[in-house]
């Protein structure tokens, strides 16, 4: 998508360590209106397939989920990390990796908001080595849900997970699909 | 608002301990289109108050912030919880008791995100004993930046933080306001 791969590299930090800082507009700040014309081509590309439920983790993927579920008229769940006093026993729970905080995080979704009657769009900021995305599947797997594909908005395709994603059979689309990044440049 | 009020009477739970559970709607399960709805009247409430900013705390907060900064054509900005690798020293901080999850959280803001540029509308999911809008309220004051007023989804007035912050000066609109919640009802 073009806008979202000028807008990484006219406002897109590269950092050591092979991390894109793109909380300007993406993941602290974060700019509506991209949101908007991300989720537009979401449903371009998803149109169709039965979806009737988007899928995220939270905090950062839940700005364009909410966005997303907006443009295709349906709910989002987002799975909260770890343990609340508000959410009951009556979970999906799967283990994630976190790749920008370090350490293992519990995600889990209520049964009551992932069941077999879903077909699922998992959304996501980015998608790395897949941790996230592969912890999202667990849980629509236990429950039963179907899912028609992840819709990502950053894919840091050097690190391999969408590759290992869709080598096992899921649809994975990106919005911005890089190559490699460089203290000179971001390749598309 | 009617249409907030209506869905907190057919889809809300009442549990022990002052928790009002609407995770089927608005932050778990969150029904995007009801978000759009809030939106536009937070924007009816605040328009021509120059507001170019949206602030909120994660997680529960951003959905309804990334609405309404679509809304109102502005960014948003979530304040991040502890720390993580990817943002830098230069922070603004403060300190916010969780009334949901209890213990202290420091949340934090970039300081490129919020400054004395900024006119904002703090937005939240709830308001009970107010501790994340006075966190949020503190984080402007460091940043020297103006706040238009509190956007808040519901409001536990019984808890008295909105009021609180009232008398402090500050304007909060919250679109459903509980005056009293028992295992018979939930009265506005």
């Amino acid at each position: 998508m073009k806008l979202l791969e000028e807008r990484i590299l006219k406002d897109g930090i590269v950092r050591p360590g092979g991390i894109l800082k793109v909380d300007s507009f993406l993941n602290h700040q974060i700019d509506p209106q991209l949101l908007y014309a991300m989720a537009e081509e979401f449903h371009r590309l998803y149109e169709g397939c039965g979806v009737n439920k988007i899928l995220t983790v939270e905090a950062s993927g839940i700005a364009i989920a909410a966005v997303t579920g907006y443009v295709f008229g349906c709910p989002l769940v987002f799975a909260k990390k770890g343990k609340t006093k508000n959410i009951s026993d009556d979970v999906w729970k799967a283990e994630v990796e976190s790749f920008t905080h370090g350490g293992v995080n519990t995600i889990l979704v209520s049964k009551e908001y992932l069941s077999a009657k879903d077909r699922v769009l998992i959304v996501d900021d980015f998608l790395a080595t897949g941790a996230a995305l592969f912890g999202l599947r667990d849980l629509c797997r236990q429950a039963g849900a179907e899912i028609a594909g992840a819709g990502i908005a950053i894919e840091k395709a050097f690190q391999g997970g969408g590759d290992r994603l869709r080598a096992e059979g899921m649809r994975v689309e990106s919005l911005a699909r890089i190559s490699s990044m460089t203290d000179t440049g971001i390749f598309f």
